[in-house]
């Protein structure tokens, strides 16, 4: 008996994506997978990949299952099959596709950090508000907030079990630059990355506070630092191996930070504390948190993704401790669609729970979290840090994001 | 630029699985993944699944992306378009189910355990056998071999790095059967789950123990015990809640265990300890080994599956202690289709794993591990468990598989 | 101003102790702090301490703060500024000595295991019984009870947090047999001994099991193993040090279990697993149990012996989870005594615990836990597992002490 | 047999302390306890004790063992018995105290914080220097530097292990401030405790910090915050209750922070983080520290002090890790006078082993470590992060003691 196609299949929403590198590997997993895990409204189509490499991105479309492949983004964009635009491109190209996309009528999905500078995300932003009012979706991908055990903690300090928070910290440790034989990627120079570490690990961490903390950070201390300053140029890395005999031409200056450390102050009045670094030798990927409010506090580690520690004060200080939740319970986000209890997700899964929740927003026409100027906030605090840190330290302002 | 069919795309191997339930659905997922994440000499094709119900198992082929439909275990055998039959049925269908594959000259992937009794195992890897010769590949799928950090468990082990072998201890607990209320499931009735908590999780904790320390257990003495004997029946659950007004009817007998405690010795002369039970509460996943060797140990816990601890007896003493490896480098096994260091995998990754290497074994008409042989071998430790425990504990020999 | 000898200063308890080794150091911090951090009813008083080496027990007495030293345990017993005697020797004087002091009309501390078989112990709980009636106490020194964590356990399960119990288990893993080098030290040869691991450790965490489960162990199932049979004499260590080119007569028979393996049912029907070890590489001193109930669970490790993990199993699953609970507060026992929240406490002090215990027992002429009969059950187990282990592992009864 | 006093028995060192509360009652455990467990070249003795209330000093020198009490410590200081004065007073006495004993030729041991201003600590480190020509020792009570995983961590990075120091971030949190009805008692007000959590927490903060990396912290930039700003009177308390009727007399203005973040850089180049607060509920002893170097890292957490988490970065990837080193081996520091491996300290054993390098330091007439000058530059750092905190963060150098 063959399957015929009876029932009720829901309309399809044909996605397009820019850029296939590692972003573009775990979208193409959350893309493939979302549909098949949760029941969704449209179900997503992976239509087409674009990217300038003719022969790769034909090898990455067949690889990650696309459809088709595009070798100009523009293309992509014109593309009819094409409803929403996924763009995993390094943060300098950020606005120019997630405008155009959004000009052209499409839902737009944007990696973090949203761009690599406040009047770019400000653009964007306006993009984006203009652009709701056509109906379209443009959400940024902080895709941690899908975690489960973060979801999950949202909910508990939104439903008090905190109290008032008096502390947030978060540090994002890997260890991946501690080699001073690493070469000169395009990720350690200022004019591609934007910044180093704070954009790459910190815009996690500062999105990760005001979201679970459900307020904004309205001001920064920070200390930045580049270790090594000088790296092995990745040509001459390629063409004669590391300090081949070479001299001065073969290494070249890092112009973004290693590492940066800030504090600040959320609306509220609580303290947080900020920490992020390529330089932390045995930290794989050790984004760790911990909020401390008057009636409990929270801890949660990425490297184990599937607990959150929850110190519930209102107890007798007896039986009061910090427990170990398994967030793989049917009640946990995220975990209808998935295993039964104590079968642990893994960081891809964030992928999926981030299409399915894009697709629900695009189907319901709600507007998405984190937004774009969800985005915004977060690159106003990247440059209050690095503006704080240009000036010894100093209290920086960030300036507030009108109220929507 | 339209994708264009140019290169080399590797032939496919078209898969038909029988059942749809919670396996069936991770089955689908390592189909569905192991292609797009890992180079394999044939590509996965998910032709067709088969189901009594029509409409069900139509629902399960779109939601988990079966090309076709089958209502009858023989038609999905018979297509042409299926190499490859994968068995998700209860364990009471196994036999019958894969020997007809076998004979239809289908490689068979077959769910753990094997069977629901030693002699049904010993027809199954005579058929696997005889198929072998006729270049078919039989494999018996107890995933958690394909974890990550215990792969890599098995090549320290395998590498001598713990030396002799002392102890091996493995736990598996879980908790979903603590409630009384719990209702009588065809997993509490013996003639069709074959034994409770032993054969579900237990038939894993063997395999491990056996797989890990690379020998057989040639003898075991058991406890078994079952803690609620009555449970409420199904039937009345549906139609009138739990408890509900209903006389002794509304209850049936619980003819398997909660729970098997057995302890055994490995052919070398080390010993070993083993726990299975349903009644742990606050225990979700808890597949917990311990190996004890003269030159290091090892520990692990499946509710933190990215991580193995390690502990090296050769180094000097003030510095030597167990040690968290992460394993999610790419020396790891399995690692070089993932992610960067430090992003976690999840539990249905054992299943693209799986995938994996018996795409390979097919492709290289290798003898595949586990085989019927090595399931088998865990379903003769598994009857040893039941008599010992009718005999009132006394030491079971363990009848070994010949060598091969 | 010089302090004057105002005000009540309470009666004192005058000790004398028998033995001088590591119990009898820890013994020593014991009775020297317990009256400097809680308030007694006596205080005890180090008044003497006896050892066969006369310039050994000097140097001990001198070291430990005793005011005198004896050659002879027995004039040690007979001293009129001895009221309690604490024995801390090798098991196989236990009985001798127990019995002589507690003829002679003195209190007795007696080391465990209580005696190196059940017909020693049977004598000396019959003297302490006897011995009751004329109003003198006699405890055995099962010390762990009286890590704040585990009385804390054993409240929560008396206070109903676990309900009905299913599951016991407790593994004891050390490692310093592990070097097949160490040499045939007393503890190794049964004579004087007793039994190996399963005496020294086995008999702690028989203890603990009935100790928190509120109920006795009825029946057992054992294996045993010694892995390495012949080991270096001591005297060809000291004398020319290991392997100096003696031959064979430089090795000695090892005739007690390096490991025992066991498992079990208390008297509810709750299940029980043990496993006691020196040859578990990398494991100190690994004393961990959990403890399975219908209503939560409880899980403990000496190496963490500040910290109980609880789950409560009647909270909504998605916040629950295993707690740590620092058992350091003010509420927890024996806690009245020492440091603020969080400021940990070490294994020595469950000897000052045990002493205050002891103390009040005296003092209110109350019968002490644990008693001597307590001991008795402890060995009876300990043979139990002993004749399971010759007998094929058969389960086989212990026989319960008469009811008090 | 009575003891005779043959044999060698050390000199004694007489010891006075002033002060007799919390701190007192540690450091008279540690003073009974060093000679019962070290091997000294003097024997302390507890010759008096000193405090303004003449019953509470007698009742405190019968319960912790004191020969005498004082109720002046001038008079203490003269005592002929007393080489050495304990100074356990809170820090606005520190220097008036230490000075005098100083004068009088006595050595002084000091708890921290050394003093409560710079200008104080200054005058002290004067005065100890001078006495130190005259063969006197003065000592500052940073008693966490006694840990054994904390002394051991410190061979590590001096030995090279960790390489060149990239960060160090230490966070000490406790809870007992955040119940807001905790009453404003002395520790509250600035007049008499000099700081908050900065002086009591982040003074053994900065410490450990310099201590473990071996350079000193160069500036630093801070926040500090008080949440919790009117707190119910002392006397509205006791007289009352909380709450009691009273009018806005029951309550007082709390004067010092609550919690203070601070960043910084140590001499190298390395990045500093530091955490001080009373306020993350749940916390209660939590000094946890973490250190990066380009060949390895190390973490600790006070609540769990028997263990040292090392990774050593020189390591095979796939088999490196954080390992968990139990520091209770006989190669460890301090742990030659205590107990076998995996038998755990606590928190007072760290007075113990400070009086154990107080006494050698005495008797070899040896610089003691951490010396007054040491506790004078943690001063200095106090002080630069109130005044940044009071500059909006600034950047603030910290001026550097001069060499010795």
């Amino acid at each position: 008996m063959e399957q015929t196609e009876s029932g009720a299949a829901p309309p399809t929403l044909g996605v397009g994506m820019v850029g296939y590198a590692f972003m573009g590997a775990a979208h193409s997993q959350g893309w493939r997978t979302a549909g098949r895990v949760f029941d969704l409204p449209l179900l997503p189509v992976l239509a087409a990949v674009a990217g300038r490499d003719a022969t790769a991105v034909r090898a990455a479309a067949r690889r990650h299952g696309w459809a088709a492949a595009e070798t100009d983004w523009r293309a992509l964009i014109a593309r009819d099959d094409v409803q929403l635009v996924d763009v995993c491109t390094p943060g300098d190209s950020h606005a120019e596709i997630a405008v155009a996309a959004l000009e052209a009528g499409k839902h737009v999905l944007c990696e973090k950090p949203l761009a690599n500078s406040v009047a770019e995300a400000e653009t964007m932003t306006a993009a984006a508000e203009a652009a709701a009012e056509r109906g379209q979706i443009a959400m940024v991908g902080f895709n941690y907030r899908r975690v489960p055990a973060l979801s999950y903690a949202r909910q508990l300090v939104a439903d008090g079990r905190l109290g008032a928070l008096r502390h947030v910290r978060v540090t994002y440790l890997q260890d991946w630059l501690v080699d001073p034989a690493f070469p000169l990627t395009w990720r350690l120079e200022r004019e591609h990355a934007g910044s180093g570490a704070l954009g790459d690990l910190g815009a996690h961490a500062v999105d990760l506070a005001q979201y679970l903390a459900g307020e904004p950070l309205v001001g920064v201390s920070a200390l930045t630092e580049t270790f090594v300053r000088k790296r092995p140029l990745l040509a001459g890395v390629t063409a004669g191996g590391l300090g081949g005999g070479a001299g001065s031409e073969a290494y070249g200056q890092v112009t973004v930070d290693d590492a940066a450390l800030f504090t600040g102050r959320l609306a509220s009045g609580a303290l947080a504390s900020f920490e992020a670094t390529r330089m932390a030798s045995g930290r794989k990927n050790a984004l760790r948190l911990e909020i401390n409010g008057e009636r409990g506090s929270l801890a949660f580690d990425l490297e184990r993704l599937n607990e959150l520690s929850f110190h519930d004060h209102t107890e007798p200080a007896v039986t009061a401790g910090f427990r170990r939740i398994l967030v793989t319970e049917p009640g946990h986000p995220y975990l209808e669609g998935w295993w039964p209890p104590g079968h642990a997700l893994g960081y891809e899964h964030t992928f999926a729970h981030q299409a399915r929740d894009l697709v629900h927003a695009i189907a319901s026409k709600t507007p998405p979290a984190p937004s774009f100027a969800d985005g915004l906030q977060v690159q106003r605090v990247l440059a209050a840090v690095e503006e704080s840190a240009r000036n010894n330290a100093v209290y920086t302002p960030v300036p507030q994001t009108r109220p929507n």
